[in-house]
């Protein structure tokens, strides 16, 4: 495609969406470059007026590529998938999409979004219980629902766009103490992704932004 | 396609979820049955165990049709939009498409899970601030983007996925008493949309389960 340029992720090596972006580039075998947008450091450099034209949410990431900005890293992810080469993020059969859609809404939109920084800075002194209440109550709905789905993924057999959100949401469910074992497909499914290349090279603890004393 | 079948929508009135669905289907000229949740009446007809079994994330709207069960709004209307003839509710041109996606999930899953009925349950007498305030941040972002994006309607001159979720928010919105005349884009739209026969007949004010004294 004549328009296709090298992306450039505004991201966060912390952040749970900017690992999905990761994921997705590295599964499609994508280049691209980063620029590290510290959410903590000098009061959160995501609210500057510079970044608000990037993305007016105020968050990560925000992807520049073939001429256009686009937050929401489902929104992202699904654009790569139509028009890059490489494994398919979404399977073909409609079914396992909607499935895979309906994994990754339950995540992106039922549980990430209540644990977002910007949500708990709201909430103050009891932010972890705030946090566990809505991860645990996310993945109680996930457990039976990938029960139904999953095979050696989230659905089916290959790696879709729901695998690319479950992952960075564990890794912050484990961040907020919660037992991830009461939910032994999630854990399950979590352990398998965790060992595929994609995976690891896009890690928080390894992203040419994570501070020396967080890394692996 | 053989295995289609009448979907069944179980929605409430007054959901802006349920309201998505309802308008993707009056979009696409697809009759369903119709199985209220009242989320209030019995202490919340969704928190039953025999719903649990339709959306373990206990919330409205579940749809049951093909032989699958789905829920997440946005995954209904992107697999009826690959599954059934009549007007796309997503684009043919990628970058367009994620654009509609973007805007959608602004609103899916960074606006209205911050003002569900389940989270500002939680929050307590705050409530109402609270969700002014998430709705305010996230129409703040909205405005820009669909100065940008815009035509007639949410992306360019077709109406799609974007306008779904566009509608209800607002309707939310209102409910909540934010000024949504500080967004001229947003309620211009909004102003457009609701004037479309998908959006009438699918408002809230008219369902059958909307009790009498909220009628039109």
């Amino acid at each position: 495609m004549a328009s296709e340029t090298k992306p450039v992720l505004h991201g966060y090596f912390r952040s749970s969406c900017s690992w999905r972006v990761r994921i997705a580039f590295a599964l499609k075998g994508i280049e691209y470059d980063h620029v590290p947008v510290n959410l903590i450091k000098d009061g959160g450099q995501q609210l500057t007026e510079q970044y608000k034209k990037l993305n007016p949410m105020l968050q990560v990431p925000a992807v520049e590529l073939d001429g256009i900005t686009l937050s929401q890293s489902l929104a992202v992810i699904q654009y790569i998938d139509e028009t890059r080469p490489g494994p398919r993020l979404l399977p073909a059969d409609p079914k396992q999409r909607a499935q895979v859609r309906m994994i990754s809404d339950i995540i992106a939109s039922g549980i990430q979004p209540l644990q977002n920084l910007y949500v708990i800075q709201k909430i103050g002194a009891e932010k972890v219980q705030w946090a566990q209440h809505f991860i645990d109550r996310g993945f109680q709905a996930l457990e039976p629902i990938l029960k139904q789905t999953a095979g050696k993924y989230c659905v089916g057999d290959e790696i879709s766009m729901a695998d690319i959100c479950l992952v960075p949401q564990v890794y912050n469910a484990e961040r907020f103490k919660v037992d991830v074992g009461q939910y032994p497909t999630i854990k399950r499914l979590n352990q398998t992704l965790l060992e595929i290349e994609a995976f690891i090279v896009t890690n928080p603890s390894g992203q040419p932004d994570t501070p020396v004393d967080q890394r692996a």
